[in-house]
């Protein structure tokens, strides 16, 4: 089983009925700019996964497709308004929506994406059973990545943050979209609330597993190659797990160093990789390695309950993923 | 019967409800700047339309609640993202979100609201048989205000305008939360799709009354008093439905005037006071003031269709305010 094939077989499926639903409309640049990221390609992982999963419990990803419709356009709605906040020039390797429309122009495009997620939900036929537990999922997954959002930003401006608080911070920001796309592919694919149950821990621990990796793939680098990006996370004091852990456990001259840097945002190339040598030197960045790995096993013995499939193969090998993966 | 006692009263029981329902949560500051603007008062006009329909078709409001919060929320959304998109620092007598929590958490705060409203219409029990049609109502109301508040912002870009165009234009951006507070007040009183149909009109047609108001109104003044906000809607080339007619109309020594100073942005005052000079010698300050007047009337003349009740003579009482207020 060729992951890389599995995955894009669907994502094409998907592109083609997401390039469809988000047509282009009036005003014309309203929807060039809605257009923009939405089409400009992504892993389309929160849909596939809900294909996969609903194949898994049901045989077929047919059932899935207005859900994740809704929950892709979600997660490009806020990565619009994201790109506006983050003040981001670029994207999926092109400009943002604001650089290229405008900030106004970009904050509609995310509210109109809000919406057609909505819309794209509205597809099921009124007599589906699961519809309100579907718009509960969509709803509240929504306020979650708000919250989490805020809590990012805010443990920005917060010298300890503790393991658990980042945790719970990803979970609503990173995971909750996940969970949902997959406890809702279980829910369309009729399965027991026990299987549900167990996919949404599935999904959850994907997430993070996601989460976790990026952080640690930002700060693996090689510390003469350290990027741009990883300065501006030291400087503007950027709660990774891998922060949040050497600002718990280093000592002595590490902490010292951990004080007088991190979070400064006049600090030098010099001093930004003074950090980062802190930052190996408390383990903090294997420990991240290892987190993420923990994460991937615990979504793949979620999975024990399903029976055998290519789709559960499928969200098998994308646990392993998940922690192996080098970009 | 006292118009401003009946929707203060009706005003007060909703406030009640949005302040239960809007209560404060984690991060604090999210939850403080979601509150700002929509504890800060306003009519609500959108939820007490709700109510009062609903209690004319059904004789009670209490059905009306969830719509009605969904609807406040909405457009408390959009309010919240349209001064970040206007850079306004005022609003309701007081700062503006993003003046007093920032950007960032000012886009969150009306992303967050946004979700909330729908959280607010999941209030109504799974058996509720009109539940997919208000559903249907508020997501395609925000798509039209979205692509309304677009269609605004490109019109600034052109020099004319149809008056066709700035109808549609205000229909979208101001009359569909109106028409839908009507519609869905209705649909859930439990009113024949006929009646639904009436009141839709009367939503939009009041809708329509007051922007176009409030255009009038913005102009009226004496033109030795015109306000800083009138220079600006004339040096941004703002189309309202009095440049609209005047771009339209004027001939002449009026025409060149317009050409020459209308949408200039470093217009002085006496160029913006012979701009003003223009729109009333073209008649086009009265012409306003008669449109809305027209409208008034034919939503007055949609009631017609509704059993005489308290709630139809308020909401007849509505239409007449909608275009005599004078502020």
């Amino acid at each position: 089983m060729d992951l890389k094939e599995e995955i894009e077989q669907r994502a094409a499926v998907f592109n083609k009925e997401l390039d469809d639903f988000l047509k282009r409309g009036n005003p014309g640049n309203l929807y060039d700019a809605l257009r923009h990221l939405s089409m400009a390609g992504g892993k389309r992982l929160r849909p596939v996964l809900s294909m996969l999963v609903c194949e898994a419990v049901s045989g077929e990803y047919q059932q899935a497709m207005p859900f994740g419709l809704a929950v892709e356009i979600i997660h490009n709605f806020t990565l619009v308004h994201d790109d506006i906040m983050d003040k981001s020039s670029l994207r999926r390797g092109m400009t943002t929506v604001h650089i290229e429309y405008g900030e106004p122009t970009a904050i509609i495009a995310g509210d109109l994406l809000f919406a057609k997620a909505f819309e794209a939900l509205g597809q099921y036929p009124e007599k589906i059973r699961s519809f309100r537990r579907l718009y509960t999922h969509l709803t509240q997954s929504v306020i979650e990545v708000c919250e989490g959002q805020q809590f990012d930003m805010n443990f920005e401006k917060r010298f300890i943050v503790r393991e658990s608080e980042y945790l719970e911070m990803i979970k609503m920001k990173t995971s909750a979209l996940f969970r949902i796309s997959c406890e809702g592919g279980a829910l369309i694919g009729g399965a027991s609330e026990e299987v549900q149950k167990a996919l949404r821990e599935y999904g959850t621990c994907l997430g993070l597993a996601f989460q976790i990796r990026d952080d640690y793939l930002d700060m693996s680098s090689d510390s003469e190659t350290l990027g741009k990006d990883i300065g501006n996370d030291i400087r503007n004091g950027k709660k990774t797990i891998i922060a949040v852990h050497s600002l718990t456990h280093a000592t002595g001259e590490d902490r010292k160093i951990l004080t007088d840097i991190f979070g400064k945002t006049t600090a030098t190339a010099e001093d930004v990789n003074k950090v980062y040598k802190v930052f190996e030197h408390a383990g903090s960045i294997e420990y991240a390695r290892k987190k993420a790995e923990e994460y991937s096993n615990l979504a793949k013995k979620s999975l024990d309950i399903l029976d055998d499939s290519t789709a559960k193969e499928v969200l098998k090998a994308l646990a392993d993923y998940a922690m192996t993966r080098e970009k």
